[in-house]
């Protein structure tokens, strides 16, 4: 970071943004801003050091070994997400987790007292973290650096350390007060804040003894670093499997062979609920990706997402690769950016009902914003949730997803395109994605692959003749069945139907025009697609000829084969619509 | 509640849903399910129980006078939600509020001790709540009771009253497991039961003694009502008007003439960012609708939602409108669910930026299915938003409000319509209503009106004849400035041009044909539309000839103008796009 970098500060292309962005400058972990985040990334950081500490220090070679340190403020305090990651903290007992608490009592609408008058010690005693309180953090250093050290020696609970500080130190007028939260404070009150501070230089001129103060640090970092290389090589002379994976997993390397752990399918092969291939999926891929690990948030048994071969990650069995969330979808969701921030290698993943995104819809945002691989396992995925009625069936989230920027929404249909699905969620290390899963049987297809999945959407059947069918029937996930069926019946009648599985949009995007002619020719106007969600979107795909088939209202409460029915999301209506368009 | 009801639970038309459905069962006051939720809705019902009983209760007149009763479990407790929600009941004092907490330590993954072991009791005494614990919640009726009394004595703090249960009580096998939980107990195991309990009877009977025993209640219930009818009778001959008021909110009916509050403006007005529009609204709203109260999520002073005539709803203050939720979005969401079923006439606004609607997804969708009558206020609506930079611009959030069922996603170009969107709100009891408001200045435009809004999609401006213009530019909120000045500009070069307003998708969507073929003629295909937001659903309205200006990206931090011309949203664009398509 340059004077110049400083003087572009939110400025279009510079370094210095209105809030850190880790995609935009060297140094920042962590894309956070929205309130609440950080905690819970720096929740995920230390569980990542935790866990690869455990697997891979061995006696006298410490080298996974660092504490985590964050600062939040009232603001963060307030926000629900940090409560649920900071009680997984003490449930895990992170004690190398340090956060300081900034407690100046100001918010944006001025006082914290008008909001906030929660006694956060005790709260967060009841959490079970240790709490340090610092009287002076303006000005004494002192007691910050012992409570640091006290911080250190507690070793089995996380520590947060309040520290009273008044906002905007130094500015005469505006100290204490919101006006120095996020406006600047103008050329006068600079101006009187330098002569309360006697700071007598010149704007962005670093005087000497300053700049020499800090670049010790330049030394003693890389000090440190070189220590560190020469320990990880003792260990590797004496580790070499443990510091072979290790190394690829600092590299984000994946291991060669691994696509071929993932399951294939057949159509002979008997129909499953492609949540329960998605856990085949993980159980096998776990197996050979030192770095995947995740949970639900408390519905592991119906997410399907148990590693088999692992125990849970808990206080005192950290090497563990199950990690047990509980009903907190938004701290699950941060505390995955901080695992996939810490370590290239690690992936990890997490669990839901696809309608409870909606809980942790902010740090999937933050996921897909900062670029970070994470594999969201989201089951019952539409309307099929049946008997728990429209509060736990999603209609608008797919819709919802594929407006989000830089995430994959997956909807995979069988066994194939699930594994698939998985081979695109590790091989995109700059992006999430989002696994729409069904709780219901799905039976195996003819034309699945896995490895069609990166096209987005193929063809899975075509009984026309010069890419000029009568019509094109397109499905995604458990629809795509009925397109299937459909297109038989349709064949049977003499039309020329061409199926087609569109398990993600954003991938067929990002193919050619050609290949996206091929599949779509824009000569057939005939076009019906069939998915049990809003039909927000479809008309780009089905233009306005077509017609898509979805629901835009709330579900309810009923077996999922009524709701199909009473919704009309069925093999005739798709018959009907054909006839209609073609 | 029949026999027969029960009998059809889960079934499709019963009314007996998987989770309690307020629009479906007579008795249900809201729709919960969704984890935490019920707690947070509850400290909404209660806040509207202070603040009217502060209002209209006289010396000897407690007219409004309940407690507010709430069973929450380990999953609630784990949400962010429920804690955002008991830190402002604590801060509040709502001392009627009376929760029961449901501890018998199981969750859908088994025991909470895997992922919850922090300690509840003083986390809530953090939060200011008075906790009591009931160690044997099975079985110790009169330690429940006295927990009650006690629980109304304390008149200052709301009451969490910590209930010690066994999950599948009296199941032999089931009893104190997750088995118990969402499964039914089957046939076995329900006789073991049955033999367990010593109970004989068939199943659903009802015994007559059991039935007598509750029973009671109808009369009590009855007798309360005659009690309270007589009571506000004597009311009522003493407060006239504020008998009358009160009356007016709890049938929910407007004041005559309340629309006559709205501002309305024309172009020669000086031009207006729309939030502060919106302050002017709700002010004049505020003076003539008793029910309108609310606030924002600690930016009041950005999302402009002061009501200047009235001080804050604090905990010694109750009769007032300001309500300050702190940063909570997801809190606020929900207690404003709670507040607009507490009374039909009350109408809670809650705001936040537009992006941070993220934080509180899954509290608007509830009101949305529930059909609640919440206003959002959301500031701050594109990349707009200039310098704060990416996390804080959205880009899919409107279009992840038009898939979601049941909502109104409104964005108001300028004074007329953003008072016209107010209306539209008001006026829509059974479902929420999104208001996305730009932070920037935007001109008051020819050809808007308060009552156009009501359409969804408009003509603002056309110099064709016949309903056959050359092209048809459509925009919505900030930028329909930009298509009404691309639009002068290619009149000038001789093109017959259509401008349209197009303010709200899902209120255009329940026009008729004819009027939508009146604003969109089919056999006009050359469209363009404008919006700094992603044009996910665009391709439905300006077809597949037209074309869709929006950000389909992340945005990034700079001043606005900057990011306006790096994204393409300008005139330029739409007259460049206008001259392609037609």
């Amino acid at each position: 970071m340059q004077g110049e970098d400083l003087k572009s500060f939110r400025q279009w292309g510079s370094k210095t943004p209105g809030h850190p962005e880790n995609f935009v400058t060297p140094g920042i972990e962590l894309t956070t801003g929205p309130l609440g985040q950080g905690i819970a990334n720096a929740v995920g950081l230390a569980l990542a050091e935790k866990h690869l500490a455990s697997r891979y220090n061995k006696p006298s070679h410490e080298i996974v070994d660092h504490y985590t340190y964050v600062i939040l403020g009232d603001g963060c305090q307030m926000e629900g997400v940090s409560n649920e990651a900071c009680s997984l903290a003490g449930h895990w007992g992170l004690g190398k987790l340090i956060a300081f608490y900034d407690d100046n009592h100001i918010s944006i609408d001025g006082d914290k007292y008008i909001a906030f008058t929660e006694n956060v010690d005790r709260r967060f005693e009841g959490l079970g973290w240790h709490v340090i309180w610092v009287k002076n953090g303006n000005s004494g250093y002192d007691e910050i650096r012992e409570a640091i050290e006290e911080a250190k020696s507690v070793t089995d609970r996380p520590t947060l350390i309040r520290v009273t500080t008044t906002i905007g130190f130094g500015s005469p007028n505006k100290a204490n007060s919101y006006s120095a939260h996020g406006s600047a404070l103008g050329a006068k009150e600079v101006d009187a804040t330098r002569k309360n501070l006697k700071w007598s230089h010149e704007p962005f001129h670093v005087p000497e003894d300053v700049k020499t103060h800090w670049s010790r640090h330049i030394y003693e970092g890389s000090a440190l670093e070189t220590k560190w290389n020469k320990m990880f090589t003792a260990y590797e002379k004496k580790y070499k499997d443990d510091a072979a994976e290790l190394k690829g997993l600092i590299r984000g390397e994946l291991p060669a062979g691994w696509e071929k752990a993932l399951p294939t399918y057949t159509p002979e092969m008997p129909g499953d609920a492609t949540r329960n291939i998605s856990q085949q999926c993980l159980n096998n891929l776990a197996n050979i990706l030192p770095g995947l690990l995740g949970g639900s948030a408390d519905i592991a048994s119906s997410n399907m997402t148990l590693l088999k071969m692992f125990g849970d990650f808990q206080k005192h069995t950290p090497t563990e690769r199950n990690v047990r969330f509980g009903v907190r979808e938004h701290g699950m969701g941060a505390i995955c950016n901080g695992i996939a921030h810490h370590t290239k290698g690690l992936i990890p993943y997490c669990a839901t009902f696809l309608v409870f995104t909606d809980y942790m819809r902010a740090s999937m945002r933050l996921a897909a914003l900062s670029e970070s691989r994470v594999i969201y396992v989201m089951t019952h995925d539409s309307i099929g949730v049946g008997e728990n009625g429209p509060t736990h069936q999603p209609v608008e989230h797919i819709a919802s997803f594929r407006a989000m920027p830089n995430i994959l929404m997956l909807r995979p249909a069988d066994g194939n395109e699930t594994a698939g699905a998985y081979r695109i969620a590790v091989l995109n290390t700059k992006r999430p994605s989002v696994l729409a899963l069904s709780s219901q049987k799905l039976p195996n297809l003819n034309g699945t692959s896995v490895e069609k999945v990166e096209k987005g959407g193929y063809i899975l059947s075509d009984n026309s003749s010069n890419n000029k069918p009568d019509v094109i029937l397109i499905g995604t996930g458990s629809e795509l069945e009925l397109a299937v069926k459909a297109g038989d019946q349709l064949r049977k009648e003499g039309k020329a139907v061409r199926v087609v599985s569109f398990v993600s949009w954003e991938l067929f995007d990002e193919q050619s025009d050609e290949y996206k002619e091929s599949v779509l020719p824009s000569s057939v106007t005939a076009r019906v697609s069939i998915e049990a969600g809003s039909t927000l979107g479809w008309e780009k795909i089905v233009g306005a000829k077509g017609k898509a088939i979805g629901i835009d209202k709330f579900g309810a409460s009923a077996p999922a084969g009524k709701l199909y029915k009473e919704y009309g999301i069925t093999v005739e209506a798709v018959i009907d619509a054909a006839m209609t368009v073609c």
